[in-house]
């Protein structure tokens, strides 16, 4: 996948104002530097989607893995051309800063693991493009940035959204004016967990399926709104006693009150199928985003005519990608922010203003229980 | 519109447990016995919608009127055959009591008239059926209820949606297990209201969307769950201020949480579009409902296999039904409870419930303001 400058422009639209520029890397001419990665984790989102994205981009490659299975990462870096000797064990993680051909880590770990691993990463002088949520708690959030900052080093959420374009497009709607004064947006997002998963475990994943999907609704108000909740209402609940909810909720709802006095209502859940949906009403007409996937993003929106009596302006802008498009993407661009110093849009402050909102959540749902 | 004996086992189910019975007026042979309504107030849904849909219908009929505005009244009188001393105004309006040809009322007033008018008619010796909301308050709702028992009259809140085919088809859904354990609901229902609408005006209306359209979407999580939620949290707003909203709420966003940990969204507004959908999630799939008009309900619902890998069930079932076919549904309904002594699902019990759990969403909304 190549970026035109023309998209390019609109992906950094997902940062707050980052006027294009063209890559430095280009201006040099010749082959294009590329951003090395070192891939920490070998789960399904790094095997499936993130290392496969970053081959089918342009701007990234992967040069370095750690794992805790020696076995399964040898395997993995003849695939993928990464040497023996850039294969790292959880325990000897901080040597890659020795590495001069790592750029970045991608951190793709129990959520628990995302501040420690990021962290180190700073201190041994790399980027860092850490999977969502951010960490467990705020101050692991807090502490992320701050050892960025310190060491010059970027630090990206991987919010995938916020990269693709029909989502991109929905905020455009919203923020254009085009439906008119925003009222209220509904959100929802979840699934069916299966029993024996990591999410289930409170002391890994730090909450149940707000952290994990409900924080897809959690952010798409806040990015299409651009302004922060000032008041969150919550409650959580657990039906199935069937040992995956020992530790963290079932089910989630939550509104939000935002200072322009849009008001929304979420939901998020572990125990049905719930496909990710986001609908926002304005004076003037409502669009309707569905699925979060990794395949794409449909919008639909209904903007009514200026004048009584016109017919409403109908959208249907199907984003219909194979994956791992969106992952190329996301390596993409993170690896863009990097070889041209742009600001990168869902920032380490961006990923920590979900984790308040997050906590706050729990805490409405605690003193409602 | 005639009802098959197996329709009205069907709309039957919208109350608690009905065996059916042979209508009484089916039994005498011959032309059946048709309820006589009394027509209170002669707005749009009563000339558009009620009336047509009396007449549409095959067991009641229009026979008396009752309006402040006598010149319109003579005219839509003439058009349904109703003598000139069978019309009323306000003042005059306890006279019904002497007009043998009057069985019943529909009462189709600004919200703060329902519980007076109600009340004048029991007394009066007539049966009720009035419009959503019930009242304006939960003490007007009681004093509803005991007029109406104390005259050993019926009372059915004009409850539409639950006797439409496709609304009873998804409550069973939900209730027979097809959808697996629920989880949660979502609902949403409202729209951009034109100035100087009653509605607006808090003395007559009671409130805002909540009470007007929101109640939907309250109504439908109640409906389908069959339980009443223990806990309800809300947040209202302004933001247009063009004079709509001096008085009523223009947004409202709510959570529920039931009794067996389902847990509800809901949203609504008279400042956008916002099409009425109720989506309920269950760990064997999802139904989705659009629609609340007057059109017909749109059920859509994906259930998936007994065993991993069965291809969902897909379920569309669309009710197109030509206005005012709801409104001859929902009149015959109410006659066939009269003529066969039948309790009223939509009865006043279950209006008084919706109004209290409004009172306290308004009740939250306040605190959280």
């Amino acid at each position: 996948m190549n970026l035109s400058r023309r998209e390019f422009a609109r992906l950094a639209g997902a940062a707050a104002v980052v006027p294009f520029a063209p890559s430095a890397a280009f201006a040099q001419g010749g082959a294009a530097k590329k951003i090395r990665y070192c891939v920490v984790g070998l789960g399904r989102i790094s095997l499936q989607h993130f290392m496969p994205g970053t081959k089918m981009g342009s701007l990234g490659e992967i040069t370095a893995i750690v794992s805790g299975h020696r076995d399964k990462a040898l395997k993995v870096a003849a695939e993928y051309g990464v040497p023996e000797s850039s294969i790292y064990s959880y325990e000897d993680y901080d040597k890659i800063r020795d590495n001069p051909n790592i750029d970045a880590v991608y951190i793709a770990l129990p959520n628990s693991m995302h501040a420690e691993y990021s962290i180190r990463a700073a201190n041994a002088g790399k980027h860092v493009l850490c999977e969502k949520p951010m960490a467990n708690t705020v101050k692991e959030s807090e502490d992320m940035i701050a050892a960025c900052k310190v060491a010059g080093k970027k630090l990206m959420i991987a919010y995938r959204c916020q990269l693709v374009p029909t989502f991109l497009h929905a905020r455009d709607l919203v923020q254009k004016g085009s439906l008119g004064t925003i009222q209220a947006v509904e959100s929802a997002n979840g699934f069916n967990i299966a029993k024996g998963e990591w999410r289930c475990n409170r002391k890994l994943a730090g909450g149940g399926p707000l952290m994990d999907v409900g924080i897809y609704s959690l952010n798409a108000c806040r990015f299409f709104l651009g302004e922060e909740p000032v008041g969150i209402n919550a409650y959580t609940s657990v039906i199935d006693h069937d040992g995956r909810f020992d530790e963290v909720e079932e089910n989630v709802v939550w509104t939000m009150k935002f200072p322009s006095g849009v008001l929304a209502s979420c939901s998020s859940t572990y125990g049905a199928s719930m496909e990710g949906i986001i609908r926002v009403h304005g004076s003037k007409g409502t669009l309707t985003l569905t699925q979060f996937g990794y395949q794409g993003i449909h919008l639909q929106a209904r903007i009514n005519g200026v004048n009584r009596g016109d017919p409403p302006q109908m959208i249907d802008d199907l984003e219909e990608e194979k994956d791992p498009a969106q992952f190329a993407r996301e390596s993409d661009y993170f690896s863009k922010c990097i070889l041209d110093g742009l600001p990168v849009g869902p920032s380490g402050e961006e990923g920590l203003k979900d984790m308040k909102a997050m906590m706050r959540i729990y805490e409405s749902a605690a003193k409602n229980a």
